[in-house]
């Protein structure tokens, strides 16, 4: 433990999708004041730029791209903070979803470093609000899933496919999109049908946001083809069956929603 | 389609968890500048208070209370709209999670009117910042599953259980305070071990926040002797074997972590 009256200085701050918009008041805010900021590589430059004066860190994690090792950025974390600088470890989306955050925080307590966790808007929220999508849509879908398609030992992770394709609800899949053809197999082969509605969302919420619309046996062709650069949110489930809607916007019509189930 | 080069002016937005602090900047904007507040029943006073001169309308939807039925919600909506005032349409949580905005899309897009949806940081992502867990450990929990605890006729939907058991991530369940002791039932005889770990966190991120720990098993009696008034999180898996650390709160240390597995 940090003396008593001594406040938490670092703090895991959820980024949000990627648009400096959805921020929370309280991230905009440490980052305002923030002296140093350890970030993630995708974090949008607009959202950089809301540090000031700070001393930006890109601490890496970017998959398949050469990155900081774990225990550097745990050093760095403990490092800046026995420096009594205000620290803010600035994580895409939200730091207790896919965000790598358990490592961090184990070495912060060993070191008997006070901190704080600032939740965010994850990735699949802020697709959803682009599609204007529920993930739970009433007698459609009674639960959402959220699972990564990028394994620690890179590939995709040995996931339960029949268990998943069961339960039931809109599934969620983060890190997919280099994935995607396997996890189609697995789950087309676990019984789902392949004519299952599925969306493929480049960059939610960024100017630069793309959307492709198909089933999960198309998916796969159709972001072999185009090949996203940027981090893609994979959705499948009954509930994409509503794609559409006022305001929707398909950057690649050719892939319109012709594929969808009615 | 309303008269092109007329922007959205309605705008279902997520309130975040509880506190005013983890509202998106984007909602903080909005409610500064909304001519009508169309509200649920659980949002914190501070958070209508940002809301200034805004006419401020309770619409409801509190579990097992008096509510605005769902038709009369969606046609204050239009109403409002057509009046050309600039309408917040304010939920708890994020409004593609569990936040039932299908039918209020549906009328909006029907009568013409556009619209935009802006995420909010959900229940589950503002409890885990609160316990400092994260919902999806590495080499614990690969993925990370919302359900409700409510169905839309009241008392337990039917979800598959085995299936959810089986999927092997983080069970979160919003809406499962009323509900719990079915929940384990099942669970457990899907195949659940008794002694999952399991924490139940009423009112998250606000001043109120009351947290209980404990296993599958135990989390029913311990709701039952506490009787929780504020909306209740469930949170079960492995993962939450990691409950402590740092800054933790036990408002009740009398179920201390005791009963969690090492």
């Amino acid at each position: 433990m940090r003396a008593e009256g001594v406040k938490a200085r670092v703090f895991l701050v959820g980024a949000g999708p990627g648009d400096p918009e959805l921020l929370t008041v309280r991230a905009h805010r440490l980052l305002a004041t923030a002296e140093i900021v350890l970030h993630d590589s995708l974090i949008d430059a607009r959202i950089l730029d809301l540090a000031g004066s700070a001393e930006l860190v890109d601490v890496g994690k970017r998959c398949g791209k050469k990155s900081t090792a774990q225990v550097t950025i745990n050093e760095l974390l403990v490092g800046c903070a026995r420096t009594g600088r205000l620290v803010v470890r600035l994580k895409g989306g939200d730091p207790m979803v896919f965000g790598r955050a358990t490592e961090e925080m184990d070495a912060l307590a060993a070191a008997g470093i006070g901190f704080e966790v600032v939740p965010g808007v994850s990735a699949a929220m802020g697709a959803a609000a682009s599609l204007k999508i529920s993930l739970t849509r009433r007698q459609v879908a009674r639960s959402v899933h959220f699972l990564t398609g990028h394994g620690a030992e890179g590939g995709l992770p040995a996931h339960d496919w029949a268990a998943l394709a069961k339960a039931g609800g809109t599934l969620v899949v983060y890190m997919g999109g280099q994935t995607v053809g396997g996890l189609a197999a697995h789950f087309i082969e676990a019984g789902m049908a392949p004519e299952m509605p599925a969306v493929a969302v480049e960059n939610a919420s960024l100017p630069g946001e793309r959307v492709w619309v198909g089933s999960v046996a198309s998916l796969p062709r159709v972001l072999d083809e185009v090949k996203p650069d940027g981090p893609v949110l994979l959705m499948i489930g009954e509930a994409l069956a509503e794609a559409g809607g006022d305001g929707y916007r398909w950057t690649h019509p050719s892939y319109g929603s012709a594929l969808l189930a009615d």
